[in-house]
């Protein structure tokens, strides 16, 4: 018996990660840039709370390429490489406060982008090359 | 000047991505298992909504590389390789609901954890081996 066409429901992106190479320089300007405060901070992790119900995860690079098995059952393996993405609402109201905190930081922003429905994004890299992208509404909607 | 202590507001988590050896296979894969609606479908880009205001990117991998500059303006490259990880909320009612919906897709629950507050989280790989879980309520809180 299949199931209904509609899956039940997701409520939200819970966790997004990222992989250092340096996790306690990656971890720090994430801190620094962003005030983001740590649910956990380890040596194989720094766990980000970004608003409300989103968890942003550093994890150091290498750490996590096993399984983890204890307990409580287990945790199959992941890592990544590469300049990943991705992008953190920000106010249209405060582009111009980014700019300048991202300036004073010594921190370029690498591109920029007009979108048509008139949001504006601004792109800067973290310390492992990630492309973190700051946009404002009238992006997607 | 430096800027006060306390960074402009970050409203969310807006985007996250991963990158598909073959897009249109991966994404079929999250459109069906998921039901998730495409805000953007080519062959370089599917971008999914997932909840309110958060967006899943699934983008072809090597499409990605190079910078986009056109008259809106720069957006840089980005890439990603590696059995990356993200989180999906679910509701707890919900969790028998899943296990039956993967096993009847043929899709292996390849490791599941019981956190501390409670919380139940289930792990699958996509087709580009991506960890993807499942978390109920109770894991970071």
């Amino acid at each position: 018996m299949s199931s209904p066409p509609s899956p039940p429901r997701i409520d939200g992106l819970l966790e997004t990660s990222l992989y250092a190479r340096d996790l306690a320089r990656t971890a720090a300007f994430y801190r620094e840039l962003f005030g983001f405060k740590a649910l956990v901070d380890t040596p194989r992790l720094v766990a980000f709370e970004i608003a409300s119900r989103s968890v942003f995860l550093v994890f150091q690079a290498g750490a996590t390429e096993d399984d983890v098995v204890d307990g409580r059952g287990k945790i199959p393996g992941h890592e990544g490489v590469g300049r990943l993405h991705l992008a953190l609402s920000i106010a249209k109201e405060d582009l111009d406060a980014w700019r300048r905190r991202l300036f004073e930081r010594g921190i370029e922003i690498v591109g920029e982008y007009r979108w048509p429905r008139g949001g504006v994004s601004l792109y800067i890299r973290d310390p492992d090359g990630a492309l973190l992208e700051l946009a404002t509404p009238g992006l997607w909607w």
